[in-house]
């Protein structure tokens, strides 16, 4: 079983169609090719019970969670709230971080600034070099910003936290519509059943007309079914493989 | 109130991080225009019991659901039957739909085509002169592709079904940090209560710190709102309005 992961993104500017998130597949794209699986996104509005609930759920259902946005000074910046109701904790001032925001702010310490030392009591505090701020996690929630460089930035600091076994991947590009294609895949899956199948027709590309993915934590298995599946269609219809 | 809707995006190849959807922030954003409020965004892997469970919870919180995705004719296209499951009905074929693929297919008729012609029992058809195939509503739910530009057209088709009164939207970029600018905005929101209130920063921009976005259905609210807002800040720190 591959370790389980959901993300949060938080905000009304991605739900009102003011801001496009990069976040998510950042993070889905980078967490596969670490081995893990994300099972759901899930994108809340600022709201603190919302966020609480879903995250909650989010806490319970998978190995790991991260939350994007909602971690600045302002009035809609609500994630450290939810983030603690969901864990079951008090909103703490954190001492390290207050020192931090203190030597930043050069004597124009707000209550507003303040408002960013703020963490779910007893949350973990991860510092790195490459760190300005350190990225704090709550049981297995881990709070990153929602501005895009800070969230790439965090998450390379914690990468090699969540490495697991790799998938192994083969596309392979067959000349062929799906309606035909089906029957091939659904033979091959009949006799893999713990294949990852995956069928994503093309309408517009001229090379081929479906791509097949095919994968596995186990290359073996991965390798017997595409041999499976190259043997079992016309040979003019494989336009290519990709591993 | 706002007429609230719900997306589900639907697919393996969103959460493994092979595909960027762009359908949830198209419809965010026609939306938006259109004055509806969307509420929450889930993206579900290809199973048909976490579809149903999610497009359930969907249909009952919102007033509007879409989903995107797994309506082709292959192992993994199931949202037909997950939402099926969702509003408690069992999935029929709908002779219109079967008629349609006859005639689309010249005589190579297979099971996996005969697929595309089910739908949830006493699901609505909806034509239109622009559609190859029609739009399906099953109770509040309506089933869209995943393939952007088929769910663009057929979103098309749709749309004046769910216009409502607008939102009115002004932008105030503001050359002033949020740790700032955050006390202002507090004391914005503590007079103006039902103002929808957004806060950007902007770290790479040189022209601005920060965009506020002031929002409202009521335009005189909106409008008080910016002036305001405007009263309480310096006035070289007001780089811009936009409405």
């Amino acid at each position: 079983m591959a370790k389980t992961a959901g993300i949060v993104l938080i905000g009304n500017e991605i739900l009102s169609g003011k801001v496009v998130d990069a976040n998510a597949a950042y993070l889905c794209r980078e967490l596969r090719g670490l081995g893990v699986e994300v099972r759901k996104i899930a994108v809340v509005p600022d709201e603190v019970d919302v966020i609480a609930a879903e995250v909650s759920e989010f806490s319970r259902a998978h190995d790991i969670v991260f939350t994007s946005g909602g971690v600045g000074p302002t009035h809609d910046d609500v994630t450290i709230e939810g983030v603690a109701r969901a864990v079951g904790v008090r909103v703490v001032r954190e001492p390290r971080l207050v020192a931090l925001i203190e030597g930043l702010s050069r004597g124009h310490l707000t209550e507003a600034r303040l408002k960013m030392a703020e963490v779910p009591e007893g949350a973990e505090l991860i510092t790195n070099d490459g760190l300005l701020f350190p990225a704090i996690v709550a049981r297995n929630v881990y709070i990153l910003p929602g501005v895009p460089e800070i969230f790439r930035q965090k998450f390379e600091a914690l990468r090699e936290r969540f490495r697991e076994a790799p998938f192994f991947l083969a596309n392979v590009f067959v000349d062929m519509g799906e309606g035909a294609l089906a029957e091939h895949l659904n033979a091959l899956l009949a006799r893999h059943s713990d294949l990852l199948l995956g069928s994503y027709p093309e309408f517009a590309n001229p090379e081929y007309k479906v791509k097949v993915t095919l994968e596995s934590k186990d290359r073996g298995l991965m390798e017997r079914a595409v041999a499976d599946l190259l043997a079992g269609l016309p040979t003019e219809t494989v336009v290519r493989v990709e591993r």
